[in-house]
């Protein structure tokens, strides 16, 4: 039998739970174009009722662990929830060790649970530009919570968690990591802090200290709070849980949520299109114009502005 | 008489040290367009000699003294200098107390120093975007030595500080300093740090801080020394010059400045591309089509994609 590729077919299917379905229908999203276009014109207008929690820290900060256990506390509520892993060193994506890989089953048979791993497609660029795309359909298809998953290094992926409704930025007991953190630029997205493996020393250090860099400079609104967890025992994971509902509850009594969705929609518009017109350039200058153009401006030969003008004079043949 | 724009006239005149003609040159290539490229095709060939420092941190931490005092260390050398200051709150920009105005007199009458200011000029992008463009053209006059201040506040100043040969990062003493700096990814950019107000409290706990901060994930190769000074005195600064000049002679031993150099203007190309395309846009979609597809788009009634492909269509029409 043939693959199926039409979304008439996929969305119906990925609607009553047919799992085969949704993950074609992803890729087709995935891939970009006139029919991830087709796909979003029909499931956006039925979405926004999604929670999206991104999770984000430096490699080996337990994101994955931790994700784990918010499914877990999720589906205990009763709520369907899709993973989209966005981290080449997540169990979710392959890329953990045997016991991580193992424990990561418990899920593989819930039907209340997705998960889509984006570790080991395309380029970054390519997946933090699908990413949204992804998201969305999720949203429309009727999971009340999204879990985004991604490490904590690097704008885009830094990006990617902060473009969630609330962003928890995971570190570890420790001066360095909290110092790490900021130098990532991660104090300025999270809005709830988890100080987890915190059944090692240094714990209540770490927790003065992130306080203390968050305080400083803090805009009114929203204190993000700085909870303990070891995601290993579980210990912790109700707090956290209880904190981001806590988030929940203050964006959307405070008009914030509206306001920042407002925001990121139009961002994302401005985002595709400029991806759009990359896209554009790329097939219509010949490569070896691009090339031989790159090539003049790194020897000093050209500037980069008449080569910029060159390659938009191009584009208008 | 009429006012002079046409560039064959005001290169010469330039070139020959006429400031009028070279405020009005700069004028040029800051509007961008035509006439800016026809400057710097005619420029750029015999630039690539200038040493740019760029200079960024908090409001008030001192860069604009720090500025003029390395403008006089500078000319004692016997170089001409010219400095963009891209900061609000810099003397140079007309932004400060009298008493910071005064002093800058100093240096009005000296024909070796040209300093340009552009604060009050269209919106921060547009700076941001004609920022490099000008520094070619001073290097391209044959300015042996550019400071380019910047407040080290918002992505578009730390970017246009982190474009140059050296990056200065100014802060002062006080535990919060650094740690604002690291917030602001100050610390990823730095290639001297500069502890300003270095007659205040708490001086050798924020050196120390700095130090262990940028030694934590620290990359090989250079390591960046941390400098004191008390600007307002004048002390430091000829150990912060001679730093400048020792991380020069880093760059260049280590072949370091001809890749940093080659992908500065590489990503300068494509920069300039997006804003032209940018631009096209603009010029090409009508604003009420803007306007109404945006609304559309925070109001959730159209995707942000397709409202990005309905775009780009009106962009081939």
């Amino acid at each position: 039998m043939a693959r199926i590729t039409d979304p008439a077919i996929l969305i119906p299917g990925a609607r009553q739970g047919d799992r085969r379905a949704l993950a074609r229908l992803i890729t087709l999203v995935e891939n970009g174009g006139p029919t991830s276009d087709a796909v979003l014109a029909e499931l956006f207008p039925g979405g926004g009722s999604a929670w999206t929690t991104g999770l984000t820290g430096a490699p080996g900060a337990g994101k994955s662990t931790l994700t784990d256990r918010l499914i877990t506390v999720v589906r205990a509520e009763g709520s369907e929830v899709a993973v989209v892993a966005v981290d080449p060193s997540s169990p979710f994506s392959g890329g953990a060790v045997l016991g991580d890989r193992v424990r990561m089953q418990d899920h593989v048979d819930d039907t209340g649970v997705y998960i889509r791993s984006m570790a080991s497609r395309g380029h970054l660029g390519g997946i933090a530009a699908a990413t949204p795309r992804i998201v969305a359909t999720l949203d429309g298809l009727g999971f009340p919570e999204i879990l985004v998953e991604t490490v904590g290094v690097g704008q885009a992926e830094v990006e990617i968690a902060s473009n969630a409704d609330t962003t928890l930025v995971v570190v570890n007991p420790g001066w360095g990591d909290s110092v790490q953190a900021a130098k990532a630029g991660l104090l300025e997205i999270g809005d709830v802090f988890v100080v987890n493996k915190a059944d090692r020393p240094g714990v209540a250090e770490t927790v003065r200290d992130l306080k203390q860099m968050l305080e400083l400079g803090a805009a009114p609104g929203w204190a993000p709070p700085v909870i303990t967890t070891v995601a290993a025992t579980g210990e912790g994971i109700e707090d956290l849980w209880a904190a981001v509902r806590s988030h929940r509850s203050h964006m959307t009594s405070s008009g914030d949520l509206v306001e920042e969705r407002r925001s990121r929609l139009i961002a994302e518009m401005e985002s595709a299109l400029l991806a759009g017109l990359r896209q554009r350039v790329r097939s219509s200058v010949p490569a070896e114009t691009w090339a031989g153009l790159t090539d003049q401006v790194a020897d000093r030969q050209l500037d980069p502005w008449n080569a910029a003008s060159r390659l938009l004079l191009a584009l208008s043949d």
